[in-house]
């Protein structure tokens, strides 16, 4: 366990479960939601309203970090906490997402994954040793190991294909596990195996017993519906330690986040909150408003009259619709702020209705709202 | 004078003075500086970012809410004040200017100016009387009247141009003052005249003879030495009534701005400090910062050690420079905020050293910073 890190679960109902991560930049209340900070900025979006709307962490993007300033940069300023606005605690994901759909050509052995730089186009390698030692340049409280995702698919290639992938993960897993050095920074394993059960429940037993500080389920939201996304969710957690903190990775709607925290998640990142809001598309617990819709046009009243965000206490509908329209940055800010709001609220909501025992018609609430 | 408007000259200090601009919806310190919001906004900055910076009045552009969302929308929502998120005074330019330099084709004649609507092509028809509806629905505390911008030149045809503008904007002013119906809403006129010092005093004189609450110099910042528009300022304020507020239209660099205060300007706008944000360009009283420079990359001071923004409390030169080049619209918020406090800063120690009696050695040192 590295210094500074523990995980305390304080309160159970059914499957969900509230705890409190502790890092060395703070506590984190669970189930918490990661606002996405892409190249440490939540775009547009300041610290001060992040931590207003209740953001407790953030999470940035290893791969884009290393292409601009660079993690060299990073370190030079007191990592992720010094350079930018955010002090609280970070988590830094492994790059190896990014790089494969991000990147310029890439191809993976092995080794790790070669790929051209996007910047200057210049061939390089990112492997589980080198991820690691970037994100401890960037001096994240959270590191993710280097994993390979891989589709399911029904034919028996596609099968062995999985079946490979998780495995290699499990070797990258143990080369992370032998690679890191910081004493202050947690790093999480990631499970894969696709949407097959068995496959998922053995990687979990394996990288479990690689002895990291919490574990995360990666390679899901690919396709799968929502609820065999909880189904393998709960069964991999059996085979994850208890006590440790549960991490869906880039999920999702309101309706998948309340599945995955009855299923025992604890931690979640995802980019809907922040892209939909740059779109013009805000959630409210009666359902999205599509801003850019005429009808919006003369409405006066806030986006969700329910909220008590810094935007819904000061603009209106019509306001945000009209700068959205003509293209000024500040109808994208407020939109975010209040998205991500509604998000963090959601997750406040969940942990008072957990502590209460009442999480199940919380979830049903979440659900019946037409948030897509 | 209009209901709720005044205007009272509180100290001077050679040609410079201090005054307090009433309007309905508050009072304005001047000189004052004008922060640009365009379409209602300044682009990416809240209105509480703009308090804190010191702003006292914002100015919005007619032509550009006329497209979008309309002036009858705005008026629908409670006119600029309800509608955005600044509760304070407003100025709304006349749209002429926008109209015949942004709009498609546009044709001037006695009527006004027809030009083609940008969103939808169609012609549509700016005169003296529709530039004060407009303004009237926008609401705006202070209106400005249509005029005609001509561009100075040396020979007989260029002369006679500059002539029959400002002859022109002597009847359209006349007109715009019979149009005009708000109680509520000051309206100001503009001279023209040029670079020609003896046509724009007798423009002076017969625009100040219609008995407005306020007076601009237009048709300057086109090319002329910052000494010949000083004296050409000067030269036009003798014919101007001393009690009224004065107001240079779209200037200009800190040196300019002080150059205007010593010929008795009391009100100023300018896109230069946020539009040299959006581009990197961040005012010091040493000098500007182009923070896209690589000597930047690993500069770790806020960009000016001697500002009190929220953004040189809480920011390094580094971490701004990256969010610009990634493009992370929190960049340009971060760099705006701070070149509008530099601006209005300036501007409050304009007005303590004209009370002090030490305006020249101020502008002497403004002078002196190469700010451009």
């Amino acid at each position: 366990m590295s210094t500074g890190f523990s995980f305390a679960i304080d309160a159970r109902d059914g499957g969900a479960r509230v705890g409190e991560l502790s890092t060395p930049h703070g506590a984190i209340e669970t189930p918490a939601f990661m606002p996405v900070a892409t190249y440490g900025a939540v775009r547009g979006v300041s610290a001060d309203e992040l931590r207003a709307a209740g953001a407790q962490i953030l999470l940035a993007n290893t791969y884009h970090l290393e292409e601009r300033p660079g993690s060299e940069v990073i370190d030079g300023q007191g990592g992720l906490h010094g350079f930018t606005g955010w002090r609280g605690p970070w988590l830094t994901d492994s790059g190896g997402y990014q790089v494969t759909s991000l990147a310029g050509r890439s191809r993976l052995d092995e080794e790790g994954v070669t790929f051209e730089s996007s910047i200057d186009g210049s061939r390089r390698l990112l492997t589980p040793e080198t991820a690691i030692q970037i994100q401890e340049r960037l001096g994240s409280d959270i590191a993710m190991v280097l994993d390979e995702c891989q589709p399911s698919g029904t034919d028996s290639a596609a099968t062995a294909a999985l079946r490979a992938a998780a495995e290699r993960t499990l070797r990258w897993a143990e080369r992370s596990a032998r690679a890191r050095r910081r004493a202050d920074q947690a790093v999480f394993g990631i499970v894969q195996g696709g949407t097959d059960s068995a496959l998922r429940r053995a990687n979990a037993e394996g990288i479990a017993a690689l002895g990291f500080e919490g574990y995360a389920h990666g390679g899901l939201g690919l396709g799968e519906e929502p609820t065999q996304r909880a189904d393998l969710v709960a069964a991999t957690n059996e085979a994850l330690p208890a006590a440790s903190p549960r991490y869906l990775m880039g999920i999702g709607y309101p309706s998948d986040l309340v599945d995955a925290i009855a299923a025992g998640i604890d931690l979640f990142d995802c980019v809907i909150p922040t892209r939909h809001a740059r779109h013009g598309v805000l959630f409210t617990r009666e359902g999205v408003l599509k801003l850019r819709n005429a009808r919006f046009k003369q409405d006066a009243a806030p986006p969700d009259p329910d909220c008590d965000c810094a935007t819904c206490a000061q603009h209106s509908r019509a306001y945000i619709r009209h700068l959205l329209r003509v293209n000024d940055t500040l109808g994208a800010r407020l939109a975010s702020v209040h998205n991500l709001r509604f998000y963090l609220r959601l997750l406040e909501e969940v942990r008072t209705a957990i502590r209460a025992g009442s999480f199940d018609s919380l979830r049903e609430k979440v659900r019946a709202a037409p948030v897509r």
